[in-house]
């Protein structure tokens, strides 16, 4: 029996027909223009009656939807999920009332670390701290094969740790969060900022002065080439991101360490940055135990990990 | 029925019988004179005869032994316990064959964490962040009733979280340690580095020049007094423990932070410190979900829970 994964983001919801193995048999994608719930519940049961008649399977045994936001426990309810700006609601009832099936709503990276435990880079392993770091920095803890969810299911938010004293205002409301230094939105508005000051830097060149072409790759790119401006926000990102990671792993002692999420996969030298920070400031202990490894599922682990979370 | 608990020091193992409800009957203590592997299992032998004998109950159901070190997994295998100076020892086994019951040794801080989850300030609680400050730094992660092991059971290493690049020399081989500015054996060592300096120091009249009597409170005391040298070593201690607690807060979001050790028992100024980071600097939602507390149990939580980690 296959299951239903819907990944929901801020701009596209994705659903697939997934095999117990993490086989996808087929998926489909809606653009969300309308991202009011009704009309999000709308497009997914859209693609996920597309999804269905494309695998050509019978019966789905269940539903599991990822989403990027903050839950209330296992009530289906969303308490915030700011890309939809969405706040307190009653998701997966609505899902499951549409769709004619139960409905279970999970944290996007409780789905991405689930589908690399069962489908991925976590194969084998019981014990993982996967790490994202894409427009906001996330994690999830993996303790014997379960998911660390903490008091009220917010258990890995690792973007949200404080690394510098009354440092960077972070889209939270604090200061200092390591996410205000290495989330996607903010190396990019540091960048950004630079520029609107007129300092003379090698990111005017790379982009043509187009500020909506700021990257967190092409900030590599200047790093690389020694732009000063370029490596000051680069080698700090790094740093707080490394020694953030290599003292998850300290604490956690996990089997693996698995990265994923756009900034990691589109920097490549961040990602070496990442196991070169545990290599050096992990315990001697933890860092002989933990392999380092990318997210093999790439865009797909929560997808896959949303419907295995449903059986 | 009833247990056998063994909270095995560095200087003192202490047995106890205690019953399902975390009750110690009766309870023992002999002092390790001799500290090989042999005259340890013989003064164990000697305590729980002792506390078996006071505490006038029938058959002991089995034995749980708490101790500070590394551990091979659930062998029963000792890889290192620096406070003993043993290394691959398989004292499980020697103890088993001693009491001819059998044992399962494990690492005290986590004994610790299980006794006050089921008898002391976690109960009630599945989610617990337990952080002893003692001579040294450790903490057991409890999420969903589990202890949190990780992939060779040494999760928990809270004091080798790097805090200072390029910082003071850990025990631990390591530089920058949380430990190596907040253990008991580094406050006292920093503060007898001040004194051999020959610095004019509140410390010296504290003390009455005895380096031997210097102590974490003592340091308190002498920062209250605004000492600069002990407030410079006081603030850089309680500053990287507070926002330390405070990120693993975030990143676990327990249901409660339990707070032990002799340095948080007698610096109760660092306690309370450790309280307002948290408040000041784990995320909202973290912040908003935890309760601080003391451990309960005190110097039985060890104790108590070794025993309870053996029904």
């Amino acid at each position: 029996l296959a299951t239903l994964g819907i990944d929901l983001g801020g701009t596209f919801a994705r659903a697939a027909i997934v095999e117990k193995d993490g086989t996808i048999l087929a998926a489909a994608k809606m653009a969300l223009t309308d991202r009011t719930p009704e009309a999000v519940v709308h497009a997914i049961t859209q693609a996920s009656r597309d999804a269905v008649t494309a695998a050509g399977v019978g019966p789905i045994e269940g539903c599991g939807v990822g989403v990027a936001g903050q839950l209330r426990g296992e009530t289906g309810v969303i308490a915030i999920a700011p890309n939809l700006g969405w706040r307190e609601v009653p998701f997966g009832q609505m899902l499951a009332d549409a769709l004619g099936r139960p409905v279970r709503v999970v944290n996007d990276l409780a789905a991405a670390a689930w589908g690399e435990l069962h489908a991925g880079a976590g194969k084998g392993a019981r014990d993982l701290l996967v790490v994202f770091v894409g427009s906001g920095v996330g994690s999830c803890i993996i303790s014997n094969g379960q998911i660390v969810r903490g008091a009220n299911g917010m258990a890995g938010e690792l973007g949200h740790i404080k690394v510098v004293a009354n440092g960077r205002m972070c889209g939270c409301g604090q200061k200092g969060c390591l996410e205000a230094y290495v989330g996607g939105h903010n190396l990019i508005a540091q960048m950004r900022e630079a520029l609107e000051q007129g300092r003379p830097t090698a990111l005017t060149a790379l982009t043509g002065g187009d500020p909506l072409r700021l990257t967190p790759a092409v900030l590599e790119e200047a790093a690389r080439a020694n732009d000063p401006i370029a490596l000051g926000i680069y080698e700090t990102a790094v740093g707080y991101l490394a020694v953030a990671i290599a003292n998850q792993v300290t604490v956690l002692n996990p089997a693996r360490l698995i990265r994923g999420g756009g900034v990691l996969t589109h920097a490549p030298g961040m990602r070496a940055k990442v196991a070169e920070g545990v290599a050096a400031f992990a315990s001697v202990t933890s860092r002989s135990a933990v392999t380092v490894l990318e997210a093999a599922l790439r865009d797909d682990s929560g997808l896959i990990g949303a419907a295995l979370l449903a059986t």
